[in-house]
């Protein structure tokens, strides 16, 4: 296929076009640059993309800016065209991918998402993250771990556990003033000497993309569902360690296995169990975090 | 290279994202972004894409699409981005590529570019374009020739040359209000009974891309010029023949080499003579034009 192609279109097209770049194109550039122009040539020979298709794509691509200025930057419909394409997932496996040879593996990350707020308060641990009460439906969980070294299997005192999540009409506060203050659902805790954490928060709720706009286009083009699984988010963070921002998903989530950004990893799929405590917990979760120290590399 | 990629990262993430697509996707969409979503992802995990690449790049998408809107669509640099990184002149290739097996080769097809009209008035043959008069620095040609059925070498009575091209300032009419009027070197012309047409044009003059915005954000990126050639561009048209719309180059132009939209072939550099008759002619360009009767299927 690929040997018919390149004799039916003039094989050196492609270079060319790459060779334009002159002598002051960084070495980076060059290399990033050339990669996207060679892999979009070849997706076009390869598919024969009609000046309808492309027309088309050109179409959807300034539609996307265009709900960005509108909407005044508060919806990123490119970024969540990533998302279904599995692109930012991909992204944060390039930036993550640390194999270990300790014996324990570091806590796989996940991607941020558009809701993080660097504005989440220290709350003590123990605390609760419902500022605003537990809403209709919501189902009180005890949250708790120990923050590890990968290195000695150790706790790491004073590490900082960043938690976010949607209630459980599936909102975040941001998109939902009429029934949460900001910061409700988000906190700061910070780990005990042995790195251990605790503290209260909801079962998390399974929420759909938009069913409007770019995104729900594409998605309706590749027969999709625009669900996510219930998910609660959570930045790890230390100073002689590196970050890890992830998500947790319940195992029994109807979407867990089709999450619609395509987030989901093994080790990332947790089990809440019954549980019951004087605070009104009626579910426990345990999940320890492993990070790993800056500085590390695997020996072989 | 490729096989270390594959060992680095996780193997089934891409068909995972394609395999995704439901059953009522057209075969086509399937194939098309299938084919989007391997080069997307191949393209990121062979540069290792980075988190602030990644970014910015979803910046610089959102960026096109508020001006095609603030400018009201008439400013779309999605399309001269698919022009600087070769797409469109791609597209082209793969829609009109026609070998033949007569002996005479189909004129080359070229990219439409954003300054087609389809008010353009008919003029007589032997008429002037230049409907304004000729403007300063602007050089008188005679141009004409044959439109010809490649299957038989002989003239097509009645087949359209449509011709468009920007002023000897560098702009078209839309662009240039205060000097020209609308149609301003635009015109079609009827070829004869022999399928012969002649008419006056100027000598075109090359110009630059816009040196604002995103697309030439990315040329500096690339250390490239904004130039194109010099051009004059074609629509020739028939009922019974596939038309062909092409752009035609002097050979002396200094951009030839290096067009920056990358729309150069060599069948459609030419050559302008040194010429004069009554008409305030200066130069000459004869230039026959080879068109394929529809259905046509070569031998082998």
């Amino acid at each position: 296929m690929a040997a018919e192609q390149k004799s039916r279109f003039d094989p050196n097209f492609t270079d060319m076009v790459i060779n334009g770049m002159g002598p002051n194109t960084t070495p980076r550039n060059r290399q990033v640059l050339g990669a996207l122009i060679r892999h979009l040539h070849d997706f076009a020979r390869e598919v024969e993309l009609t000046v309808d298709e492309w027309m088309a794509g050109m179409k959807f691509i300034n539609e996307l800016g265009a709900i960005y200025l509108t909407s005044n930057k508060t919806r990123n419909e490119t970024h969540r065209i990533c998302d279904i394409l599995g692109f930012e997932s991909l992204i944060d496996e390039i930036a993550h991918k640390i194999v270990s040879d300790t014996g324990i593996d570091p806590t796989s990350s996940s991607i941020l998402g558009p809701f993080w707020s660097p504005n989440a308060p220290f709350r003590p641990l123990g605390g609760v993250i419902f500022q605003d009460g537990v809403p209709p439906n919501g189902r009180v969980v005890k949250m708790h771990g120990v923050i590890r070294d990968i290195t000695t299997g150790k706790g790491i005192p004073g590490a900082v556990f960043d938690i976010w999540q949607a209630s459980a009409n599936g909102k975040y506060d941001f998109q939902d003033p009429e029934n949460q203050t900001p910061n409700n659902l988000r906190g700061k805790f910070r780990a005990d000497e042995e790195g251990r954490y605790w503290f209260y928060c909801l079962h998390p709720t399974a929420y759909s993309l938009p069913r409007d706009g770019p995104s729900w286009q594409l998605l309706q083009l590749m027969d999709r569902h625009p669900m996510r699984p219930a998910h609660i988010h959570i930045m790890v963070t230390h100073p002689d360690y590196l970050g890890c921002t992830s998500q947790l998903y319940p195992k029994d989530d109807p979407w867990v296995k089709s999450d619609t950004v395509f987030a989901v990893k093994d080790d990332l799929v947790v089990e809440f169990k019954p549980f019951s405590d004087e605070n009104g917990a009626v579910l426990e979760l345990e999940y320890n975090v492993n990070l790993v120290p800056k500085g590390y590399k695997p020996k072989n």
